[in-house]
């Protein structure tokens, strides 16, 4: 076999995604080995790979699989282009975990939605007959980019009994929440506006922010209180603005203290900078509900406040919320008309009955119990298996518990691992921000059987892996 | 009563929209009878409302009415923001028209939408009823960005059965078209390119190409056969791209040649410029079917076609499609899970339903009957008022009939005045980049009354106000 055959055969396996980022490649004399070779053919083979960008070597390391991306393979103008437009792609590991999500072979013990036994079916299915009921009555024109109305009059007065003081001239409805935010993005931020944080954060795993010349300035969840200081240390001409999750936040679980949600709306009010707030797990809480949002400690609306029903719903549905003053309103509603002229009708009546009826609380009340017996449930697991080498939190609401590991373990290796010989789909820490040694567990999707059996299979996998490391014995041991 | 009251006055009338852009104000005699203040009191007013930009002198004509934006009242951060963000707001015009589009109170005589009674509401009712049933069984999860792996495949199979040689990998659903578009502008587009597009069109109402550095350039819908020779006047480093429309175009109802097709196809592919080809009416004919989309010629995977349900089921479903190679598709996908991971299930399955049960092709058969029905309509109306001072083409298919004067009629005064006298929403030909004097008249929203009750105080307002014009008597005693 001859060295472009070789690369050829390598090459594939990292296209097709069999090989992933970060993979480390069999070491030359098993591959010289594998394909009957002498080395200098596979040092040949690793050197055309290594030019293409599709393989790079750690010195004294090995070589490592690197970031593939199908812009190598250009096949017409279209494609071309993909080089020099202004929005990036997605990180690979995304790119990846998006693709493998909605593999049904694959166990997603991380995904951030409900299993298909929590969504609301029987609800749904009989707000689609209260619909079609009046179908006949509607002009189903294009509407004028708010919404539909009297949804946004139904959301307007259960946010005014939760603290707030709008009208329906405050509410826009949204593709769901990231949506709500690209809207912010493309209809308000300047090119040069600095986007404070937290981190880690799911918004972290998206590009959203990082468009044109903004900067994202990263604060970390645990020293929200100290963000003043950070944000001193830019220079007071620069236009700012701060993203944040008050509750439940996506993947720690943790949420913001009322001295802090206090101190961020005062220091935004006093230099002026606007916050948008990302509340989208707000009703998925399990002992208390969560403290009122920073938007009802809002007088001069400098508080945009975003959330949707993807959570508590269904993602599927695609209907979120912002709420703003209307003049913020009036812009956003243009901005849609010239990008979609507004959300489905029909996902927008659908969601409206679904409130007006009252089905929708009484489904959340009940999935707040359910997921609280998947919750306790994981915990479970993870004590029995994980509490010598890893920490976590107990979340009070969301879908998440976020495990850090002791033991330096290798998070990429572990998530491609997984992937390749056990189907399943873990999201790796990193991809959310986070530096530490750090997975992010879902409870929402998998049934307890899977839970268990996935936990138990990456107890397994890291077992395998470094039981003859001397700490991570030492943790075993103690 | 002092100056500065009687600029509030005005003002007011301005910020309530019923003194609208363009429109000529009153003298300032008979603004200071009006107001029982001498002239020089009505100058002091006017030049502060001139300071402010609320209104504009023409030397020699007389004081009107400017573009008034509510950026002029800044109410907070956000609102700031509008002043400095990267994507500007609609023309004032086109703000006003999808404002006034909504209201009930108005005859829509230029409404790009089919009327109440042409929406297939049982085909709808019973979808949803098909869909009800399975409801059941579906996960409900984010997708991956391609849209419903169903309809995508029956898009296809349609299509193929059309003259393209596509599968469902080709394919990717959208929230309609002009989403399709903004797709491409922030998915592939640089921020350097140079967008041909044919005028008079809707696009030039939009703001889908003023994206950052972008530039535009306006290639008249029947020169198309010279767009080698405008093309030709740019250096070829510069990255270009062509938007059409090739089958009754929006607003003139014209439609590309074969040998135009075949001559753009020719020469996009020789110097590599890729094709936007908008083809949304297409389903709208009505003697014979319009020739075969531009993208069913294209071999290298240059043409990106684009249509959508909106002109044949409602736009309210929101849903379109895109066709191009598997990669471009990937890409796009993958900008969708960026921006609001893809379309609502709900509006995609019923799609789905009315394509797959046939009741989508037989609703198209009839509405392509009603729809002949009202335009011979329309046009009896029109030969019978305006053969005299107008002229306009017979439409082949598509919604719109595109007038053009004779007499030099103020557009924008006939827009303002129809809006505020007789609640008549008109849409000015000036929006679509037309510089002639022109209209964009539809009979696919008013009933027949409406059409006619429109269309005779249109010409009633023309007759009212030109009657001492000799031109326009010249041309009434003809």
């Amino acid at each position: 076999m001859k060295y472009k055959e070789i690369a050829t055969f390598i090459r594939n396996k990292i296209i097709d995604g069999d090989w992933f980022y970060g993979m480390k490649m069999p070491s030359h004399r098993s591959l010289a080995n594998q394909f009957e070779v002498n080395r200098v053919t596979i040092l040949k083979s690793i050197e055309v790979l290594e030019a293409e960008g599709f393989i790079y070597t750690k010195k004294g390391s090995g070589t490592y699989v690197n970031d593939y991306l199908d812009e190598n393979y250009i096949l017409n103008k279209w494609s071309e282009m993909m080089d020099w437009s202004f929005r990036s792609r997605s990180e690979y590991t995304v790119q990846l975990i998006n693709k493998l999500e909605t593999d049904t072979a694959y166990i997603h013990i991380s995904k951030g939605e409900l299993g298909k036994e929590l969504i609301p079916h029987r609800e749904l299915k009989q707000a689609m007959l209260n619909v079609s009921d009046y179908i006949g009555d509607l002009s189903f024109g294009y509407n004028n980019g708010y919404g539909y109305m009297k949804l946004r009059e139904l959301i307007a007065k259960r946010l005014n009994e939760a603290g707030f003081d709008i009208t329906k001239d405050n509410v826009l409805i949204t593709s769901g929440a990231l949506h709500a935010i690209q809207l912010l993005v493309t209809g308000f931020l300047s090119q040069n506006t600095v986007v404070f944080s937290n981190t880690p954060s799911y918004i972290d795993s998206t590009h959203v922010f990082n468009y044109l010349n903004m900067s994202k300035v990263k604060i970390s969840y645990n020293s929200l209180s100290q963000f003043q200081h950070v944000i001193n240390k830019y220079p007071s001409y620069k236009e700012k603005a701060l993203y944040i999750e008050p509750s439940f936040n996506n993947p720690t679980g943790q949420s913001i203290s009322q001295k802090n949600r206090e101190d961020i709306m005062h220091f935004s009010k006093i230099h002026n900078i606007p916050i948008i707030e990302d509340d989208i797990y707000r009703d998925i809480w399990f002992e208390t509900a969560p403290l009122l949002p920073i938007k009802a400690l809002d007088s001069n609306g400098n508080v945009i406040h975003i959330s949707s029903f993807s959570k508590s719903i269904a993602p599927a549905i695609r209907i979120g919320w912002l709420i703003a003053s209307e003049k913020v309103i009036e812009q956003l509603a243009d901005i849609r008309m010239q990008i979609d002229y507004g959300s489905s009708i029909l996902s927008q009546m659908v969601v409206y009955e679904l409130l007006k009826t009252g089905s929708y609380d009484q489904h959340v009340q009940s999935l707040r119990g359910k997921l609280k017996d998947k919750r306790d449930f994981m915990l479970s697991i993870l004590n029995e298996l994980f509490s010598k080498i890893a920490q976590w939190d107990i979340p009070k609401g969301g879908f998440f518990i976020w495990v850090t590991f002791n033991e330096n373990i290798n998070i990429k290796k572990l998530f491609s691992e997984l992937i390749n010989k056990e189907k399943i789909l873990l999201n790796p820490g990193f991809i959310y921000g986070s530096e530490a040694n750090t997975i992010r567990l879902s409870y929402a999707f998998e049934n307890k059987e899977n839970i268990e059996y996935a936990l138990q299979k990456i107890w397994e996998y890291i077992y395998s892996e470094y039981k003859h490391n001397e700490f991570f014995k030492n943790q075993l041991n103690k």
